[in-house]
């Protein structure tokens, strides 16, 4: 709405857009302080800044990548990053044939070279390697300051509860669909 | 459990196991029946085999994958759809060059075959296309008869409310650590 020009919106078209309730809008916004003014709604420009300083996507975000396999190179090809504010920055890989290689414009670099993520200041690792290598990965990844994970196997990681990790595991998003096909 | 030999669980002990509590695991498995025998547990073969008809996870299911680059190919090689007795039987690609080769067993087929889906019975869909070609994807996907889609792009996708639609949002995934890391 930003994007065409519109400048301001009621918690009631708010609601109907998202499928939720006007109440609800408000109540929630409410929690974060005063948003919008009764009679004229939202600013949208503003409610868009808020909402990115409320979740942290304000001051944008650096990733690194290990794993340049076909996943991994889905992931850089990727274009849904920006939109939050993130950035691919760094990318590793243990296979002597990739490394020194470019992926979307960023050099692809020996997994050994992990720690230098501290000094890069690189918080945000993404784990696209085979099932076998995810554990030792996040191990490299954490003793690197890294302190979130997106991992896409569905196997187990053993790290420290102060380290943050958002698994995707594509069988079981496949898996919800049946349930909900009969129940339709 | 049942696969290292063990016959029966508590709810308490499955409660553990979880992060709930047992009367959760009573309440919610009641809903569906009786399950368990007080003071014995539940079997836990009998148990799976319960969960999975609930699922509707019992009867195998059947899926095609639309779009064999980088992404395709890693969920075409990703193990972890047999735990939930699905299997790709199909792949489509619009790639001359990629039409015809195998693709972990199977033979990649030109897009505009798959209207064959009906015949074939199959009704999922993995849609794994460049954004521009997501909507076209799910058109042909739909008109061949396919009820569930499975889609990594984060652009929308209108089909008919009948037509269940999964999205993995990769980003948007990534999007959430920032979030949890402050809020630790």
């Amino acid at each position: 709405m930003s994007e065409q020009g519109r400048q301001s919106i009621s918690s009631r078209d708010l609601a109907d857009y998202l499928g939720l309730n006007s109440y609800q809008i408000r109540k929630d916004f409410s929690y974060f302080g005063s948003f919008g003014k009764p009679g004229v709604g939202y600013n949208i420009k503003k409610l868009i800044k808020r909402i990115d300083k409320i979740l942290k996507l304000d001051s944008g975000h650096k990733a690194a990548l290990v794993g340049v396999g076909n996943l991994g190179s889905a992931v850089l090809a990727y274009g849904g990053f920006k939109t939050y504010g993130f950035d691919i920055v760094a990318a590793f890989d243990s296979n002597p044939k990739k490394i020194g290689r470019k992926a979307m414009n960023i050099t692809i670099e020996d997994v050994s070279k992990i720690q230098s993520l501290k000094k890069r200041n690189i918080r945000l690792g993404i784990i696209a390697v085979p099932h076998n290598a995810v554990q030792q990965t996040a191990d490299a990844l954490v003793k690197a300051g890294v302190e979130g994970l997106l991992n896409f196997s569905p196997c187990c990681i053993t790290v420290s509860n102060k380290i943050k990790i958002i698994t995707i595991d594509i069988a079981q998003n496949l898996a919800c669909l049946p349930y909900y096909m009969s129940a339709g």
